[in-house]
């Protein structure tokens, strides 16, 4: 008999069970030949005893073998190595194809393939130490014990085919409920679950609508300033972009106006505006009332669409923030969305894109060719800790951080850095707008705080090309308020050297 | 004081905890008026004693209040109903806008928008009862326990930041570590982690890749029967198809090799072939070996891309399955797209595209602006199942069933329905592909069964138009052996009835 005993080597402490470990083992020795097809395995109890186990666990085993089919069970006889082995011997398409890697994996395709320089931007991340960053969650203060229970609860119970197949591409429809009644009770929009797409994150919302709206050569609308991930999807679909002038209260509907009329006399009107209103992206203003409802009245004067992207609507520190424009839209003009994951942990990919149902349904028709259907099982998890309170109970919660941290950031700055930076606090959101002195290259300044432990975007993806803003977003909601005071002497220090070594 | 007893009602066998359900109930008190603002709130001995719960209950449920901002403490004398209630009071944008919803939300929008008919296709999903599915798994086999284990681990352990954070766009790096080992066994490719994208479901592969390859005006070849998921993703970036035919040996070559010279001669290339070669989508045939190893040469000839769309390369039925394409590409030509989600669960949406490094990296720039990143819970699990080796202990338990499912379906359709059923025994997959007598309307015939209970695709999204094949794909995978004599019974009854009725 084999040495089972030096040959198998069992952790009783592994997550993996015994018998499982066991199972394994046997097939490692078949496939490697050291147990041959048609040779008798011991007897149930001979290795138990050999293996100091419970004879239960070798029947598992084994079972697990006859389940698999490189066992087989002789009556009376005991349990074999299958004869006929199972395990699948393919073909190799050409002659002489060597079994052994040796090539390396190609690094460049043998097709003609151009990148698309649009694309090419740099990807925002979390940093493990110290950071200020674009205005990211604090993940430490995520329900993570309720969505794990949500999740637990949705793998126990039910129907697994209605659980684990296919699901509507539209979203779990208790998470369309209860997303419908918040942002009917939070934000003063009249929507039913059918005015609601569950898209992942509130990019697949922005790019689903630049598809599904947008045509090569079209005329799109941003603020000078604005976010790349929705300049990349607008040009994406081939169309230009014409920006007008964002101001302390937002973009300039005069200049917006002007540019309708302007683009309506050459036949190429202008077919979207793209807003951030709650918060500009990236400087933070709010959009004003009279100029939201202005632009209302311009996007059914011209016929243009509005896609409001309300990327933090749920972060406000005044007491009576102003309601988007979707809530005022009586003619359909507006294509809302908005998302989670800044709400709760960027991992949970719930966003969500509010339009009128005919809207929605080509929305729904486009993403199934993209990747069919969101995730059912965070779906109805975050449908459940709506249900339950828990999620409004987590958004009040941290917004009182946050608001603390704003604060206390924002005196921070005002105290340590007043020389360099100039700034206004902002009424919500994550992140606070800051333009450092010329004197200071942000390039150089991220560089050199990296080096000295503190992680900050430099602003060059905020700045349009053109302008030198020398600004960029600094994030106060991720960290705690002494992790902020730790950045801003990092931040302080850094500075110092940029103003000893200016020589004018 | 209020009839706290009878105003709270309390499940102490809810999953919500008690201190939780209490601090609901408090705030909807407050919400609702009931409890006002300044209000001073009972102790926490009295409320105790009145409402029979453990004092440490209600601490917990007013630190709840205090840390959410609804209540206040004022030491010495207790808890009180906050005098500035931070709920927040949204302005309306409109004069006179009301805060009841009266109107309906809109159907249509008010901006120019048209849908694209491209996208208008059924979509097909599990059915609750008796089936014969487009080829669908058997979810009741998928090792949910194994996988619920490994996402509990998932949100108990390891640095919130990491695990819940922005994530790699390519996936996370245990899968596409154990997938490119796991893809090296069992297929032949020589991958490293760096050459895997790991997607959601191969749909999004197939997307990825059309849309980063092909440009409006570029020509793809398909076979004349194909996968509509492809044509569609193929046809949304402007490029037309043209077909070549499809035998009882996959697509064929020669007439393959006629068109590319052929559209080489009037200047308009063909840039892509679509295939789905171990087994044809919908007619599940198998590519045979010389006609695969022609492809490659054609395509390094032509200098076009061959996408090969492996969607069940791990359900084969011969001992001798033929490797993929990409096994055997030399020059990169290959963009090799799989996916688990047939292996496991739909709703385990994990595709994968293996392709050069230089195609990877600009897959993964464009998936950015549409979805940013994967699951990374879902993606670690994967993974872990891949490591402990559950998931290949799965993939051979279905494997068998599925083989034993195959037989018995075959014999049924062989004895039951002879006369009017034509079909090949399928090497592979989840499907038989059937055709009809020509006396049998295909739609009459779903629509007949689903009244019977037992529901079945008509074959219209498989049929190429112009061409009457009458044929389906009927789906034996996801059905017990049971389940399919049911069904069989069931289709034989409603067939003889279309022949009775014929009056030839």
């Amino acid at each position: 008999m084999l040495p089972f005993k030096s040959l198998i080597q069992l952790d009783k402490s592994s997550a993996t069970p015994v018998f499982v470990q066991l199972s394994n083992q046997l097939g490692q020795l078949i496939r490697a030949g050291t147990l041959a097809s048609g040779q008798r395995l011991p007897g149930t109890r001979q290795l138990a005893e050999l293996l100091q186990l419970n004879r239960q666990t070798i029947v598992a085993a084994y079972d697990e073998g006859l389940a698999q089919g490189w066992l087989e069970s002789r009556s009376g006889s005991g349990t074999y190595v299958a004869a006929h082995f199972p395990d699948v011997k393919p073909q190799p398409l050409l002659p002489g194809q060597s079994e052994t890697v040796t090539e390396s994996p190609q690094d460049k395709p043998g097709y003609l393939f151009e990148t698309n320089p649009l694309l090419v931007r740099p990807l925002l991340t979390y940093s493990a130490g110290l950071h200020l960053d674009d205005g990211f969650p604090d993940i430490r203060l995520a329900p993570m014990e309720e969505l794990g229970r949500a999740y637990r609860s949705y793998f126990r119970w039910g129907n697994p085919q209605q659980h684990f197949g296919y699901a509507d591409t539209k979203g779990h429809p208790l998470l369309r409920e209860q997303l419908s009644v918040y942002l009917n009770e939070t934000r003063g929009l009249r929507t039913k679950p059918d005015n609601i797409l569950i898209t992942r994150g509130s990019i697949m919302g922005l790019h689903l609508t630049c598809q599904t709206l947008l045509q090569a050569g079209d005329r799109v609308v941003t603020g000078e300033t604005t976010w790349f991930g929705a300049t990349m999807n607008i040009r994406k679909t081939g169309a230009s972009i014409l920006t007008v002038p964002v101001d302390q209260h937002g973009m300039d509907m005069d200049a917006l106006a002007e540019l309708c009329q302007k683009q309506r006399s050459v036949a190429r009107p202008i077919r979207m505006v793209f807003v951030t209103p709650h918060h500009h992206y990236p400087t933070t203003v709010t959009l004003r009332a009279d100029r939201r409802i202005r632009l209302l009245q311009l996007a059914e004067q011209y016929g243009f669409a509005v896609l409001e992207d309300d990327y933090d609507y749920d972060f406000h520190y005044l007491s009576r923030p102003i309601l988007p424009l979707a809530s005022a839209d009586q003619r359909g003009m507006v294509v809302y969305v908005g998302s989670l994951t800044k709400s709760v942990a960027p991992a949970f990919r719930i966003g969500y894109v509010v339009a009128p149902t005919a809207l929605i349904n080509a929305l729904a028709q486009l993403r199934r060719i993209i990747d069919r259907q969101g995730d059912p099982m965070l779906e109805f998890a975050i449908g459940q800790l709506f249900k339950t309170g828990d999620l409004r109970r987590h958004f009040r919660k941290s917004l009182r951080a946050y608001h603390a941290r704003r604060d206390h950031f924002c005196d921070l700055l005002a105290t340590e850095l007043k020389e360099v930076v100039q700034f206004t606090k902002p009424d919500g959101g994550m992140a606070v707008w800051t333009t450092f002195d010329t004197v200071i290259d942000m390039d150089s300044l991220a560089l050199q705080a990296s080096r000295e432990g503190l992680s900050l975007a430099s602003g060059s993806i905020h700045n349009p090309p053109g302008q030198r803003l020398n600004g960029t977003r600094l994030g106060f909601a991720s960290s705690t308020e002494d992790e902020l005071e730790q950045g801003v002497a990092i931040l302080k220090k850094v500075v110092e050297k940029f103003r000893y070594t200016d020589s004018r």
